[in-house]
């Protein structure tokens, strides 16, 4: 069974070495699957995003174990949900809000407040959830635990508006970046049908007018738009870093004029 | 079987993934957990208290491997050792001191010098016991073989003495900070009986007077102190970093004025 | 079955991650050991170099993927390749050159344009090829597929040549920095038979004339030659960087004077 880690622990402390150990100890077979622990230190939107990129290539019953947890040792509640045929262990902070968008339509949705102190850590800390709750309730869960062992199951579980497409004015909608990817690439929340005519994406000092199939295609030190990995489409430079061209990060609104309606 | 890593490697380097090959070629089964691979450059003090702190997290059995090895080619011995039902693979440098600390009163100490070549690789580096000596010797004991075919017994192991609280005067004494994570907290070597009745910590330009029992307790921006998840008093402030608040580091020392004598 | 993973992606995008789910939805015991995903952005040399060190620690029937790919969605092809022994899945862009070079006079080098689309995911992006394509080829080689099974043998792959020392003038040759390690080694193409007699490298402000045998051996602050794990001759200071001392990188040249022809 695999259980996948995403933290804002950063990988120098020992953090995610010992949620390992606990979940090792309780499920010794259990593949671990690091997804990223450089989450920025409380971004829950940064992670939100993320997590729903990722678990689609991940088989049904992986275990996903999400700690973003400014609220730790406070009144937010741990939760364990089935989304979609696997499991996510996290605080109730809107973490899981585009894993949930993605499932909710089709009722595959099943979230659970985790009160079963059985399975925690003999000691529970008020700082370190993610070694005394969530590490130990996913090991359960990859046993075979179903969710109505972790608790009772809730509806009123936190969820966060998405970032969506914003109409300005005729011929003209305001998108968002996403994220910044290692490479500098500006993740948007445009989509490929929204680019279906001519299209002009304003950046500061620049105008993307085409969507390339492959970076090879673009000139050095052009930008481009392109569909990306997630499915969204992405603002490049070949070889060069857009975020830092443009000076553009997550959150960043961006203007994009089209001859069409298709958004 | 696990086995855990700890070393002062980084993660740039393919020195990680070698040791990871020589293991699982000789113990092709064993399960492999990173604690960390950025402890700084040669630091020993700050791998001799991460590693107490997380060995305690993982079962009877488990082997961790610590490199940071600054005389690495020299006259200073490989050592292996059972602490406390766990094994543990190291230069004799003083690296196991808080792990030593915390068990030699319950006579669950043995300690050997590596001496049986025949379990090294083929040809021993002067520069790299990682490969060569340490992850292959770890490997041998996951796969069950004893200390004892390691190498003969030793007594003379060296251990650092561990900073411990320093009485200054009549109602005050000096603490040491014993590591900074991630998130700036001061992890400090207060328990949380050293302060049972008021207290005042000394900071630079603040004075810290209560504990929270967590993070959202606090103000935003104020600091505090809060009993951490290695058991020992940290010194905080809620989403923000007190190390570079104060500029406190490592090995600092702060004075704490108490109006009992429970230290 | 071990699978390595050698990028440039870095840990903070989930794109290791994301490869690691591809990887064990079709081979679920499947072993993954990073080896390092702080290649340089697009640095095929660096991946090139550090591989063949790498690859000689790792079991036969070892696959090695790696994934530095400035020009991935162009026509640049992907291949696998048998080589003593080991299985190696890459962008067909020189990245193999050092692997090759080990293995090509022994006649055990076999390569393979992967075409083989059933054994890629569903979609295939023009931007993630380590997902889509390197991740699921992989795993099926783990699985036990030919290499047939990925395509047709070609032999027309790309080779770089490797940076070989240079002959300047009697008693005088040119050496270069293969790469710098975090301790700021500088790691030359020089071996050790090449300084058998009296010798002195030329640094800004320094000349090497010894080898020492381990690192402590030398005074502090002092730069000296030392034998290093990958067999070449590393240019160090006793902890403290080379690199950094001498500000040399990559690729920097370096005069080395010697008594003998012995290169």
């Amino acid at each position: 069974m695999i259980i996948t880690l995403t933290t804002d622990f950063g990988l120098t402390d020992p953090f995610v070495g010992i949620m390992k150990g606990v979940i090792l100890s309780v499920a010794p077979s259990a593949r671990i699957v690091d997804i990223t622990h450089n989450i920025p230190s409380y971004d829950i939107s940064e992670a939100a995003f993320l997590l729903e990129h990722t678990r689609r290539y991940f088989p049904p019953q992986t275990v996903h174990v999400v700690v973003v947890d400014p609220g730790v040792g406070s009144a937010r509640r741990p939760i364990a949900g089935a989304v979609n045929g696997q499991f996510f262990v996290a605080p109730d902070n809107g973490i899981l809000s585009w894993v949930l968008a993605s499932a909710e339509a089709r009722l595959a949705v099943s979230v659970h407040h985790i009160t079963n102190t059985a399975l925690f850590n003999p000691i529970v800390s008020n700082t370190f959830h993610g070694r005394d709750i969530f590490a130990p309730v996913a090991a359960h869960l990859a046993q075979g635990l179903s969710l109505k062992g972790v608790g009772p199951q809730i509806l009123d579980y936190e969820k966060h508006a998405l970032p969506r497409l914003r109409h300005l004015k005729d011929g003209v909608f305001v998108a968002t970046v996403l994220r910044v990817d290692k490479f500098g690439n500006l993740i948007t929340n445009i989509e490929r049908r929204n680019l279906d005519g001519p299209f002009s994406i304003r950046l500061p000092g620049a105008e993307v007018q085409r969507i390339v199939s492959n970076y090879s295609e673009a000139e050095p030190g052009e930008a481009f738009a392109i569909e990306g990995s997630t499915g969204y489409i992405e603002l490049s430079l070949n070889q060069g870093s857009a975020a830092e061209r443009f000076h553009l990060g997550r959150g960043a609104e961006i203007e994009v004029e089209t001859s069409g309606v298709n958004h």
